[in-house]
Protein backbone atom coordinates (compact mmCIF):
# COMPACT_ATOMS: atom_id res chain seq x y z
CA UNK A 1 0.00 0.00 0.00
CA UNK A 2 1.34 3.58 -1.16
CA UNK A 3 1.12 6.25 1.14
CA UNK A 4 -2.07 8.51 0.50
CA UNK A 5 -1.43 12.33 0.35
CA UNK A 6 -3.07 12.65 3.27
CA UNK A 7 -0.88 10.54 4.90
CA UNK A 8 2.70 12.35 3.36
CA UNK A 9 0.74 15.55 4.95
CA UNK A 10 -0.30 14.13 8.14
CA UNK A 11 3.57 12.75 8.59
CA UNK A 12 5.45 15.87 7.41
CA UNK A 13 2.68 17.93 10.01
CA UNK A 14 4.66 15.87 12.98
CA UNK A 15 8.12 17.42 12.02
CA UNK A 16 5.73 20.24 14.25
CA UNK A 17 5.77 19.65 17.73
CA UNK A 18 2.16 21.66 17.91
CA UNK A 19 0.93 18.41 15.58
CA UNK A 20 3.10 15.63 18.09
CA UNK A 21 1.25 17.20 20.69
CA UNK A 22 -2.00 16.93 18.99
CA UNK A 23 -1.65 13.74 18.00
CA UNK A 24 0.66 12.65 21.04
CA UNK A 25 2.98 10.73 18.55
CA UNK A 26 6.53 11.17 16.81
CA UNK A 27 8.61 9.96 14.06
CA UNK A 28 11.39 7.20 13.98
CA UNK A 29 13.76 7.68 11.24
CA UNK A 30 16.44 5.31 10.26
CA UNK A 31 17.15 1.57 9.90
CA UNK A 32 18.98 0.85 12.75
CA UNK A 33 16.15 2.88 15.19
CA UNK A 34 13.53 1.80 13.55
CA UNK A 35 14.61 -1.88 13.35
CA UNK A 36 15.01 -1.40 17.30
CA UNK A 37 11.63 0.07 17.77
CA UNK A 38 10.09 -3.07 15.97
CA UNK A 39 12.35 -5.76 17.46
CA UNK A 40 11.50 -4.02 21.44
CA UNK A 41 8.02 -4.00 20.75
CA UNK A 42 6.91 -1.61 23.53
CA UNK A 43 5.59 0.99 21.13
CA UNK A 44 2.23 1.03 19.77
CA UNK A 45 2.98 1.79 15.91
CA UNK A 46 0.41 3.53 13.91
CA UNK A 47 2.58 3.71 10.48
CA UNK A 48 5.58 2.28 8.86
CA UNK A 49 7.18 3.72 5.42
CA UNK A 50 9.63 1.32 3.82
CA UNK A 51 11.33 0.87 0.74
CA UNK A 52 10.71 -2.50 -0.97
CA UNK A 53 14.76 -3.67 -0.16
CA UNK A 54 13.75 -3.18 4.02
CA UNK A 55 10.66 -4.80 3.85
CA UNK A 56 12.08 -7.92 2.09
CA UNK A 57 15.10 -7.87 4.38
CA UNK A 58 12.99 -7.99 7.52
CA UNK A 59 9.82 -9.28 7.04
CA UNK A 60 10.06 -11.13 10.31
CA UNK A 61 9.74 -7.95 12.22
CA UNK A 62 7.24 -6.63 9.81
CA UNK A 63 4.55 -9.52 10.23
CA UNK A 64 2.20 -7.83 13.14
CA UNK A 65 2.45 -4.33 11.25
CA UNK A 66 1.05 -5.62 7.68
CA UNK A 67 -2.50 -3.20 7.44
CA UNK A 68 -0.15 -0.34 8.59
CA UNK A 69 2.99 -0.96 6.52
CA UNK A 70 3.17 1.57 2.85
CA UNK A 71 5.64 0.54 0.57
CA UNK A 72 7.29 4.10 -0.71
CA UNK A 73 10.49 4.54 -3.31
CA UNK A 74 13.23 6.27 -1.97
CA UNK A 75 12.48 9.34 -3.49
CA UNK A 76 8.82 9.21 -1.98
CA UNK A 77 10.53 8.39 1.32
CA UNK A 78 12.52 11.42 1.25
CA UNK A 79 9.18 13.69 0.63
CA UNK A 80 8.49 12.76 4.24
CA UNK A 81 11.62 12.65 5.97
CA UNK A 82 13.33 15.31 7.88
CA UNK A 83 17.30 13.31 7.28
CA UNK A 84 19.42 14.88 5.06
CA UNK A 85 20.96 11.49 3.94
CA UNK A 86 18.88 9.12 1.85
CA UNK A 87 16.93 5.96 4.50
CA UNK A 88 15.11 2.90 4.39
CA UNK A 89 12.47 3.10 6.88
CA UNK A 90 10.14 6.21 8.42
CA UNK A 91 7.73 5.13 11.76
CA UNK A 92 4.91 6.69 13.54
CA UNK A 93 4.73 5.59 17.31
CA UNK A 94 2.60 6.53 19.53
CA UNK A 95 4.25 8.36 22.59
CA UNK A 96 4.94 6.03 25.21
CA UNK A 97 3.10 7.05 28.66
CA UNK A 98 4.39 6.63 31.91
CA UNK A 99 3.21 6.30 35.09
CA UNK A 100 4.55 8.83 37.93
CA UNK A 101 7.13 6.78 40.16
CA UNK A 102 5.60 5.80 43.75
CA UNK A 103 9.44 5.95 44.93
CA UNK A 104 13.06 7.04 43.85
CA UNK A 105 15.89 4.56 44.68
CA UNK A 106 18.27 5.62 42.38
CA UNK A 107 20.41 7.89 40.52
CA UNK A 108 17.27 10.09 38.36
CA UNK A 109 18.29 13.10 35.87
CA UNK A 110 16.53 16.66 36.05
CA UNK A 111 16.86 18.64 33.42
CA UNK A 112 16.37 22.60 34.09
CA UNK A 113 15.29 24.40 30.76
CA UNK A 114 17.71 22.57 28.09
CA UNK A 115 17.19 23.94 24.63
CA UNK A 116 19.33 22.03 22.51
CA UNK A 117 17.84 19.08 20.94
CA UNK A 118 21.26 17.19 20.31
CA UNK A 119 22.55 18.30 24.20
CA UNK A 120 18.97 16.50 25.05
CA UNK A 121 19.48 13.27 23.36
CA UNK A 122 23.11 12.70 24.14
CA UNK A 123 21.73 13.13 27.60
CA UNK A 124 19.22 10.09 27.29
CA UNK A 125 21.78 8.08 25.65
CA UNK A 126 24.63 9.05 28.66
CA UNK A 127 21.38 8.14 31.15
CA UNK A 128 20.77 4.75 28.96
CA UNK A 129 24.23 3.67 29.46
CA UNK A 130 24.20 4.25 33.14
CA UNK A 131 21.06 2.30 33.60
CA UNK A 132 19.05 5.71 34.65
CA UNK A 133 15.55 4.46 34.91
CA UNK A 134 13.83 8.22 34.90
CA UNK A 135 14.84 11.49 33.73
CA UNK A 136 12.58 14.33 34.29
CA UNK A 137 12.30 17.58 32.54
CA UNK A 138 11.42 21.24 33.04
CA UNK A 139 8.07 21.81 30.71
CA UNK A 140 10.61 24.57 28.82
CA UNK A 141 13.12 22.26 28.30
CA UNK A 142 13.27 20.95 24.34
CA UNK A 143 10.95 18.15 23.57
CA UNK A 144 11.68 14.93 23.99
CA UNK A 145 10.01 13.54 20.38
CA UNK A 146 12.00 16.12 18.38
CA UNK A 147 13.12 14.14 15.86
CA UNK A 148 16.48 15.77 16.25
CA UNK A 149 16.22 14.37 20.34
CA UNK A 150 15.00 11.29 18.86
CA UNK A 151 17.79 10.74 16.51
CA UNK A 152 20.63 11.82 18.87
CA UNK A 153 19.50 9.95 21.83
CA UNK A 154 20.46 6.65 19.58
CA UNK A 155 17.38 4.45 20.83
CA UNK A 156 17.86 5.28 24.68
CA UNK A 157 14.15 6.45 24.63
CA UNK A 158 12.87 3.21 24.40
CA UNK A 159 14.91 2.17 27.47
CA UNK A 160 14.83 5.67 29.58
CA UNK A 161 11.43 6.71 30.87
CA UNK A 162 10.93 10.36 30.37
CA UNK A 163 8.72 12.89 31.94
CA UNK A 164 8.14 16.83 31.86
CA UNK A 165 7.89 17.98 35.08
CA UNK A 166 7.80 21.06 37.27
CA UNK A 167 10.46 20.60 40.03
CA UNK A 168 8.12 21.13 42.47
CA UNK A 169 6.04 18.47 42.36
CA UNK A 170 8.95 16.42 42.17
CA UNK A 171 10.07 17.69 45.70
CA UNK A 172 6.84 17.38 47.16
CA UNK A 173 6.56 13.67 45.99
CA UNK A 174 9.93 12.41 46.78
CA UNK A 175 10.95 14.51 50.46
CA UNK A 176 13.92 14.50 51.43
CA UNK A 177 15.79 13.04 48.84
CA UNK A 178 18.94 14.30 47.98
CA UNK A 179 19.06 17.38 45.56
CA UNK A 180 22.74 17.19 43.56
CA UNK A 181 23.24 20.38 41.21
CA UNK A 182 25.84 20.59 38.08
CA UNK A 183 27.07 24.28 38.72
CA UNK A 184 30.28 25.94 37.98
CA UNK A 185 31.17 27.33 41.76
CA UNK A 186 30.27 24.39 43.75
CA UNK A 187 32.04 21.82 45.63
CA UNK A 188 34.50 19.17 44.26
CA UNK A 189 32.31 16.63 43.07
CA UNK A 190 35.48 13.93 43.01
CA UNK A 191 35.33 14.70 46.66
CA UNK A 192 31.74 14.49 47.73
CA UNK A 193 29.76 11.99 49.40
CA UNK A 194 26.84 10.29 46.58
CA UNK A 195 24.02 8.75 47.73
CA UNK A 196 23.00 5.80 45.62
CA UNK A 197 19.27 7.51 45.37
CA UNK A 198 19.52 11.39 44.47
CA UNK A 199 18.25 14.03 41.54
CA UNK A 200 20.81 15.46 39.68
CA UNK A 201 20.00 18.22 37.76
CA UNK A 202 21.81 19.77 34.56
CA UNK A 203 20.73 23.34 33.96
CA UNK A 204 20.25 24.93 30.83
CA UNK A 205 23.38 25.53 28.46
CA UNK A 206 24.31 29.01 28.76
CA UNK A 207 21.97 29.98 31.90
CA UNK A 208 22.70 26.86 34.05
CA UNK A 209 20.34 25.93 36.52
CA UNK A 210 17.78 28.52 37.24
CA UNK A 211 18.00 30.72 40.41
CA UNK A 212 14.26 28.98 41.71
CA UNK A 213 15.85 25.58 41.29
CA UNK A 214 19.33 26.71 42.55
CA UNK A 215 17.50 27.35 46.29
CA UNK A 216 16.06 23.91 45.95
CA UNK A 217 19.48 21.96 45.98
CA UNK A 218 21.03 20.65 48.49
CA UNK A 219 24.62 19.86 46.85
CA UNK A 220 26.24 21.87 44.38
CA UNK A 221 28.73 19.73 42.48
CA UNK A 222 31.31 20.90 40.34
CA UNK A 223 33.64 19.64 38.04
CA UNK A 224 37.11 21.21 39.04
CA UNK A 225 38.53 23.06 35.96
CA UNK A 226 42.29 21.99 35.19
CA UNK A 227 43.01 25.28 33.12
CA UNK A 228 44.96 28.18 33.59
CA UNK A 229 42.56 30.20 31.89
CA UNK A 230 39.78 30.34 29.02
CA UNK A 231 37.50 27.58 29.17
CA UNK A 232 34.23 29.19 30.87
CA UNK A 233 31.80 25.68 31.06
CA UNK A 234 31.87 22.41 29.28
CA UNK A 235 29.08 21.16 26.85
CA UNK A 236 25.72 19.94 28.98
CA UNK A 237 25.86 16.66 27.87
CA UNK A 238 29.32 16.04 28.89
CA UNK A 239 29.25 17.27 32.27
CA UNK A 240 25.82 14.90 32.03
CA UNK A 241 28.26 12.36 31.59
CA UNK A 242 31.00 13.05 33.98
CA UNK A 243 28.55 13.67 36.57
CA UNK A 244 26.85 10.29 36.20
CA UNK A 245 29.52 8.22 35.88
CA UNK A 246 31.14 9.04 38.78
CA UNK A 247 27.92 8.67 40.84
CA UNK A 248 27.96 5.26 39.30
CA UNK A 249 31.59 4.44 39.99
CA UNK A 250 31.09 6.15 43.94
CA UNK A 251 31.23 2.74 45.08
CA UNK A 252 33.35 0.85 42.63
CA UNK A 253 36.17 3.23 43.00
CA UNK A 254 35.70 3.56 46.84
CA UNK A 255 36.09 6.94 47.05
CA UNK B 1 35.48 50.43 4.66
CA UNK B 2 32.05 48.19 3.31
CA UNK B 3 33.14 45.09 2.25
CA UNK B 4 33.92 44.50 -1.52
CA UNK B 5 32.29 42.20 -3.77
CA UNK B 6 35.78 40.17 -4.42
CA UNK B 7 35.46 40.40 -0.46
CA UNK B 8 32.37 38.91 0.06
CA UNK B 9 33.04 36.17 -2.28
CA UNK B 10 36.33 35.56 -0.48
CA UNK B 11 34.82 35.59 2.95
CA UNK B 12 32.12 32.73 1.57
CA UNK B 13 34.56 30.95 -0.63
CA UNK B 14 36.42 30.32 3.32
CA UNK B 15 33.00 27.98 4.79
CA UNK B 16 34.93 25.60 2.35
CA UNK B 17 37.84 23.63 3.57
CA UNK B 18 39.27 23.83 0.01
CA UNK B 19 39.46 27.58 0.37
CA UNK B 20 40.18 27.27 4.02
CA UNK B 21 43.48 25.21 2.96
CA UNK B 22 44.50 27.42 0.76
CA UNK B 23 44.50 30.39 2.24
CA UNK B 24 45.59 28.90 5.53
CA UNK B 25 43.05 30.96 7.25
CA UNK B 26 39.29 30.61 8.72
CA UNK B 27 36.34 32.21 9.98
CA UNK B 28 35.09 33.13 13.61
CA UNK B 29 31.40 34.09 14.29
CA UNK B 30 29.64 35.91 17.14
CA UNK B 31 30.32 38.81 19.52
CA UNK B 32 31.54 36.13 22.47
CA UNK B 33 34.14 34.55 20.15
CA UNK B 34 35.16 36.97 18.24
CA UNK B 35 35.80 39.57 21.28
CA UNK B 36 38.03 36.63 22.93
CA UNK B 37 39.79 36.37 19.77
CA UNK B 38 40.97 39.91 19.74
CA UNK B 39 41.10 39.75 22.96
CA UNK B 40 43.37 37.30 23.31
CA UNK B 41 45.38 38.59 20.47
CA UNK B 42 47.80 35.88 19.53
CA UNK B 43 46.16 35.04 16.32
CA UNK B 44 46.96 37.21 13.14
CA UNK B 45 43.43 38.74 12.10
CA UNK B 46 42.79 39.48 8.17
CA UNK B 47 39.58 40.81 8.21
CA UNK B 48 36.88 41.82 10.46
CA UNK B 49 33.02 42.51 9.42
CA UNK B 50 31.29 44.18 12.44
CA UNK B 51 27.95 46.30 12.63
CA UNK B 52 28.50 49.53 13.40
CA UNK B 53 26.95 49.00 16.43
CA UNK B 54 29.27 46.10 17.60
CA UNK B 55 32.33 48.77 15.98
CA UNK B 56 31.14 51.17 18.47
CA UNK B 57 30.63 48.99 21.75
CA UNK B 58 34.57 47.69 21.04
CA UNK B 59 36.80 50.39 19.58
CA UNK B 60 39.54 49.76 22.24
CA UNK B 61 39.38 46.07 20.77
CA UNK B 62 39.19 47.02 17.27
CA UNK B 63 41.73 50.00 17.35
CA UNK B 64 45.08 48.12 16.02
CA UNK B 65 42.66 46.63 13.33
CA UNK B 66 41.54 49.95 12.13
CA UNK B 67 43.10 48.93 8.24
CA UNK B 68 40.96 45.33 8.41
CA UNK B 69 37.71 46.62 10.08
CA UNK B 70 34.89 46.91 7.44
CA UNK B 71 31.18 47.98 8.75
CA UNK B 72 28.45 46.54 7.31
CA UNK B 73 24.89 45.78 7.77
CA UNK B 74 23.24 43.11 9.54
CA UNK B 75 21.80 42.18 5.97
CA UNK B 76 25.73 42.06 4.78
CA UNK B 77 26.84 40.48 7.60
CA UNK B 78 24.24 37.16 6.19
CA UNK B 79 24.95 37.35 3.08
CA UNK B 80 28.69 36.13 4.49
CA UNK B 81 27.56 34.18 7.73
CA UNK B 82 26.61 30.47 7.79
CA UNK B 83 24.93 30.80 11.14
CA UNK B 84 21.22 30.86 11.08
CA UNK B 85 20.35 33.46 13.84
CA UNK B 86 21.65 37.28 13.02
CA UNK B 87 25.26 38.27 15.01
CA UNK B 88 27.49 41.09 15.00
CA UNK B 89 30.55 40.49 14.03
CA UNK B 90 32.42 37.79 12.06
CA UNK B 91 36.28 38.00 11.16
CA UNK B 92 38.68 36.06 9.15
CA UNK B 93 41.94 34.64 11.16
CA UNK B 94 44.96 32.96 10.19
CA UNK B 95 45.29 29.29 11.70
CA UNK B 96 47.67 28.73 14.37
CA UNK B 97 50.46 27.37 13.58
CA UNK B 98 52.21 25.02 16.10
CA UNK B 99 55.70 23.16 15.89
CA UNK B 100 55.61 19.74 16.67
CA UNK B 101 56.27 19.60 20.64
CA UNK B 102 59.37 17.82 22.09
CA UNK B 103 57.88 16.03 24.85
CA UNK B 104 55.06 14.65 26.22
CA UNK B 105 54.49 15.67 29.95
CA UNK B 106 50.87 15.16 30.46
CA UNK B 107 48.05 13.61 29.37
CA UNK B 108 47.84 14.09 25.13
CA UNK B 109 44.39 13.39 23.14
CA UNK B 110 44.83 11.64 19.98
CA UNK B 111 41.42 11.88 17.89
CA UNK B 112 41.41 9.09 15.17
CA UNK B 113 38.99 9.73 12.02
CA UNK B 114 36.21 11.64 14.60
CA UNK B 115 33.55 13.13 11.76
CA UNK B 116 31.64 14.88 13.68
CA UNK B 117 32.26 18.69 13.59
CA UNK B 118 29.90 19.05 16.88
CA UNK B 119 31.80 16.56 18.88
CA UNK B 120 35.57 17.51 17.49
CA UNK B 121 34.27 20.96 19.04
CA UNK B 122 32.77 19.89 22.15
CA UNK B 123 35.79 17.52 22.70
CA UNK B 124 38.30 20.49 22.14
CA UNK B 125 35.61 22.45 25.04
CA UNK B 126 37.01 19.14 27.11
CA UNK B 127 40.59 19.22 26.48
CA UNK B 128 39.75 23.23 27.09
CA UNK B 129 38.47 22.38 30.29
CA UNK B 130 41.02 19.60 31.35
CA UNK B 131 43.73 22.11 30.43
CA UNK B 132 44.68 19.42 27.94
CA UNK B 133 47.62 21.86 25.89
CA UNK B 134 47.76 19.11 22.58
CA UNK B 135 44.74 17.55 20.61
CA UNK B 136 46.42 15.61 18.29
CA UNK B 137 44.16 14.09 15.06
CA UNK B 138 44.29 11.92 12.11
CA UNK B 139 44.33 13.49 8.57
CA UNK B 140 40.83 11.76 8.37
CA UNK B 141 39.22 13.27 11.45
CA UNK B 142 37.14 16.20 10.36
CA UNK B 143 38.89 19.64 9.69
CA UNK B 144 39.44 21.34 13.18
CA UNK B 145 38.99 25.05 10.92
CA UNK B 146 35.77 23.73 10.06
CA UNK B 147 32.77 26.57 11.15
CA UNK B 148 31.17 23.89 13.06
CA UNK B 149 34.37 22.70 14.32
CA UNK B 150 34.91 25.97 15.24
CA UNK B 151 31.50 27.37 17.34
CA UNK B 152 31.09 24.35 18.99
CA UNK B 153 34.56 24.49 20.48
CA UNK B 154 33.85 27.72 22.37
CA UNK B 155 36.69 29.49 21.88
CA UNK B 156 38.59 26.14 22.97
CA UNK B 157 40.88 26.44 19.36
CA UNK B 158 42.64 29.70 20.91
CA UNK B 159 44.10 27.98 23.85
CA UNK B 160 44.36 23.74 22.77
CA UNK B 161 46.90 23.73 20.22
CA UNK B 162 45.26 21.12 17.78
CA UNK B 163 47.45 19.68 14.56
CA UNK B 164 47.01 16.78 12.07
CA UNK B 165 49.74 13.60 12.77
CA UNK B 166 49.91 10.42 11.81
CA UNK B 167 50.07 8.15 15.39
CA UNK B 168 52.81 6.87 13.80
CA UNK B 169 54.88 9.79 14.15
CA UNK B 170 53.66 10.52 17.37
CA UNK B 171 54.80 6.92 18.49
CA UNK B 172 58.31 7.70 17.03
CA UNK B 173 58.58 10.83 18.66
CA UNK B 174 57.49 10.10 21.77
CA UNK B 175 59.10 6.41 22.26
CA UNK B 176 57.61 4.57 25.27
CA UNK B 177 54.77 6.36 26.51
CA UNK B 178 51.70 5.23 27.80
CA UNK B 179 48.69 4.93 25.32
CA UNK B 180 45.41 4.53 26.23
CA UNK B 181 42.13 3.89 23.74
CA UNK B 182 38.41 4.79 24.83
CA UNK B 183 36.86 0.82 23.68
CA UNK B 184 33.67 -0.84 24.67
CA UNK B 185 35.52 -3.87 25.92
CA UNK B 186 38.43 -2.69 27.85
CA UNK B 187 39.24 -2.74 31.83
CA UNK B 188 37.42 -0.52 34.01
CA UNK B 189 38.91 2.62 33.57
CA UNK B 190 37.35 3.42 37.30
CA UNK B 191 39.69 0.69 38.59
CA UNK B 192 42.84 1.78 36.16
CA UNK B 193 46.30 2.75 36.72
CA UNK B 194 46.18 5.98 35.05
CA UNK B 195 49.99 8.15 35.08
CA UNK B 196 50.08 11.52 34.50
CA UNK B 197 51.46 11.65 30.55
CA UNK B 198 49.73 9.63 28.24
CA UNK B 199 48.63 9.62 24.59
CA UNK B 200 44.59 8.78 25.06
CA UNK B 201 42.87 7.80 21.88
CA UNK B 202 39.25 8.66 20.84
CA UNK B 203 37.65 6.75 17.85
CA UNK B 204 34.93 7.49 15.49
CA UNK B 205 31.36 7.48 16.11
CA UNK B 206 30.59 4.83 14.71
CA UNK B 207 33.39 2.80 13.81
CA UNK B 208 35.92 3.46 17.39
CA UNK B 209 39.34 3.04 17.17
CA UNK B 210 40.72 1.71 13.74
CA UNK B 211 42.12 -1.55 13.71
CA UNK B 212 45.84 -0.76 12.84
CA UNK B 213 45.87 1.80 15.74
CA UNK B 214 44.02 -0.50 18.53
CA UNK B 215 47.15 -2.83 18.04
CA UNK B 216 49.22 0.30 19.61
CA UNK B 217 47.17 0.77 22.44
CA UNK B 218 49.47 -0.22 25.81
CA UNK B 219 46.32 -0.23 27.84
CA UNK B 220 42.50 -0.78 26.53
CA UNK B 221 40.13 2.14 28.98
CA UNK B 222 36.48 1.28 29.07
CA UNK B 223 33.43 3.14 30.69
CA UNK B 224 31.19 0.19 32.35
CA UNK B 225 28.17 0.16 31.44
CA UNK B 226 25.49 0.34 34.17
CA UNK B 227 22.30 -0.38 31.71
CA UNK B 228 20.71 -4.26 31.60
CA UNK B 229 21.33 -4.07 27.91
CA UNK B 230 20.00 -2.10 24.81
CA UNK B 231 22.60 1.22 25.24
CA UNK B 232 25.68 0.40 22.51
CA UNK B 233 27.96 3.15 22.98
CA UNK B 234 28.08 6.49 24.85
CA UNK B 235 28.71 10.06 22.31
CA UNK B 236 32.20 9.81 21.33
CA UNK B 237 32.74 13.61 22.94
CA UNK B 238 30.89 12.73 26.18
CA UNK B 239 32.97 9.14 26.62
CA UNK B 240 35.96 11.79 26.01
CA UNK B 241 34.77 13.83 29.01
CA UNK B 242 34.62 10.96 31.38
CA UNK B 243 37.72 10.05 30.33
CA UNK B 244 39.74 12.82 30.92
CA UNK B 245 37.94 14.24 34.03
CA UNK B 246 38.81 10.56 34.99
CA UNK B 247 42.67 10.98 33.85
CA UNK B 248 42.40 14.53 36.23
CA UNK B 249 41.27 13.40 39.19
CA UNK B 250 42.66 9.85 39.75
CA UNK B 251 45.65 11.66 42.23
CA UNK B 252 42.78 14.21 43.69
CA UNK B 253 40.54 11.14 44.22
CA UNK B 254 43.19 8.64 45.69
CA UNK B 255 42.42 5.95 43.29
Amino acid sequence: MKLSISQIKYVKSLHARKSRQKYHNFVVEGEKMCGEVLRQGDLEIELIATTQEWADANRSLLKVHERRLHIVSTKELKRVSLLATPNQVLLVACQPEHQFPGHIRDLTLYLDGLQDPGNLGTILRVADWFGIEWVFYSPDTVEVFNPKVVQASMGAFLRVKCMAAEFGDLKEAFPGIPIYGAVLDGDNVFKMFLPPAAILVIGNESRGISPMLQQQLTHRAAIPRHAIGGAESLNAAVAAGILCATFRNYRVSGL
